[in-house]
């Protein structure tokens, strides 16, 4: 079958890859509907992460069950099924608890994730994956796509920031991500949203979605203009989706003491000094998405139609075109490309 | 009359220095009925704070009003108060959400905070002071005096850890608010506190407060004593009551996926790394503590005889003895000192 291999920075290839098969009795196999790049595949692509070896690419899957392993009980070959980035048992402690991504058993997909091609293999099949009620309609399959990663990432950044009625949310940062955390805000009741972007087909996005206010300014004065939309105070919550020592300072300084932050890019040379955040009063509560714990309500969404996450898809190419995708992201050309194996 | 002033580590002296009036209508005058020095009092001691002035030393307070501004309402001389070491309006929207040291009209005490002496000025007198139902028989003064600081802060690093039923707290610091914090936690319903302390009266006070076991190891062995003794998990809640790295990272390790941590040690060089927090999924908050929002719980539970305080006062010195105070302190022969005008 045909794969994304990342061998080094900037060199991605579609190549002829192993058949996955089930290694463990709680394994699935699925064929995958639709797969997708994901802005933390730019990391090693910039040579951000290093590349020690040829990475099978891709974390983010909705497909149909074709084979299970002999100890899967709920999940049956036929079914359409979307899960998440880590595999969870849903059973332990800390997955009853919510933080699936933390499961005691947790397992990382194959290196790189392996979910950009044809078919995969997901562990702990009964636990991580979620099948949808019917079949879906293929108009459908981008968003149940989205809500494998950048929608339950979003949202998970929302509501660890406690967007809710009555709140005025801030969103640092315009990918696919932070677009989807305005629309998780909007579902979660937020009274007023502020997306910080600069690029107008983003903004009109984020608008689409639920966004009251566009911020174009970054940095400290990025949270300057926060804290005068919000009578001097900062914003209530604020999601952080980019994962920088800017965009976190910027999130913790747009919020009001008592606020929240909701951080879910992946920190890359980080550090909080406590001189900064001791004074701040800000709650921070954030890292890898949990989310499972949010996929059953995100695919009810989805299949009633109320929420079109898919939309963030702006560039739809054919799985032998991944080459392409990786540019069109890397070059800010795309927000998220969807490939079709 | 004689106030406690600080002229570099390690020099303190008891000496007369100007009384305070009234300098806004908002001001109150008060009589101390007992003062006592701080942890935090001792970073300057150290040197750990550079000390570029003389500084009137003391933020923790309580006493009997004698003088009013024009502008005060509710609080009448003759009326016993406890107050906190900033002073805030109580009425803002930030002290309406319980972040009183963040109220948007915040005034700290004089230089040094000046309530290690016979009188103190304290500004915003409506919004900082509460007073007593009554006036309270002499032996419950030292538990009226720790509400004003070191268990308020203790209270606010059990709330902000999310203590309660059903719940694991450990508590990183056995200084009076370290050991508050343990009766907060009793006094929040908590199934098992776990209080980290190498010191034998320490950990008996401890005990008395309601900590369940006792924790010796720091640092990361004592993060993984505590992993140990919850299922490999970590604690639900942790409180963090010293400030420095190894602290802050022992309170982040010991807590599980999904817990809480609240710091209320003041930070001293500490630096949170993304890649070492994102991954834990600890929710963090913490800061200055809100006192002013626990003040009236407090003093009700005090004046009631439900909690005693004033047990981490270990040892009483007159006001002219501070110095001796501060040494005891310093060398941790003495919890907390409390100093008698």
């Amino acid at each position: 079958m045909r794969g994304v291999v990342m061998y080094g920075p900037g060199d991605v290839r579609v190549e002829q890859v192993a058949e996955p098969t089930i290694l463990k009795p709680t394994d699935a196999i699925i064929r995958l509907a639709a797969t997708c790049i994901c802005g933390s595949d730019l990391w090693p692509y910039r040579g951000a992460d290093a590349v020690t070896e040829p990475l099978h690419m891709g974390h983010e899957y909705a497909g149909i069950v074709e084979e299970v392993g002999a100890e899967v009980t709920t999940i049956k070959p036929g079914q359409f099924v979307v899960g998440s980035f880590f595999a969870s048992d849903n059973t332990c402690e800390l997955c009853r608890a919510g933080y699936q991504t933390s499961c005691v058993h947790r397992e990382v997909l194959g290196t790189g994730g392996a979910a950009q091609a044809e078919r995969m293999r997901v562990p702990l099949a009964d636990g991580t994956l979620v099948a949808t009620p019917d079949l879906p309609t293929d108009d459908l399959v981008p968003g149940l796509l989205a809500a494998s990663d950048v929608l339950g990432t979003g949202w998970f950044g929302a509501v660890a920031a406690e967007a809710g009625p009555g709140k005025t949310v801030a969103v640092v940062g315009d990918g696919a991500v932070g677009l989807l955390a305005v629309l998780a805000a909007r579902e979660l009741g937020a009274e007023r949203i502020i997306a910080m972007s600069r690029h107008a087909s983003r903004q009109a996005l984020a608008r689409e979605f639920g966004a009251t206010d566009i911020v174009t300014e970054r940095g400290d004065s990025g949270a300057e203009r926060i804290r005068e939309l919000t009578g001097g105070l900062g914003a209530h919550s604020v999601v952080e989706a980019v994962g920088t020592q800017e965009s976190m300072m910027q999130a913790i300084r747009a919020t009001r003491p008592g606020g929240h932050v909701g951080f879910v890019g992946v920190l890359h040379d980080v550090a909080i000094r406590g001189e900064d955040y001791f004074m701040s009063h800000v709650h921070l509560h954030g890292g890898p998405a949990p989310v499972r714990r949010f996929l059953p309500e995100l695919i009810e969404l989805i299949m009633a139609r109320r929420i079109d996450p898919g939309r963030v898809f702006d560039l739809e190419l054919d799985l032998d075109q991944a080459a392409d995708g990786y540019r069109a992201m890397d070059e800010r050309r795309a927000i998220k490309v969807l490939l079709r194996p």
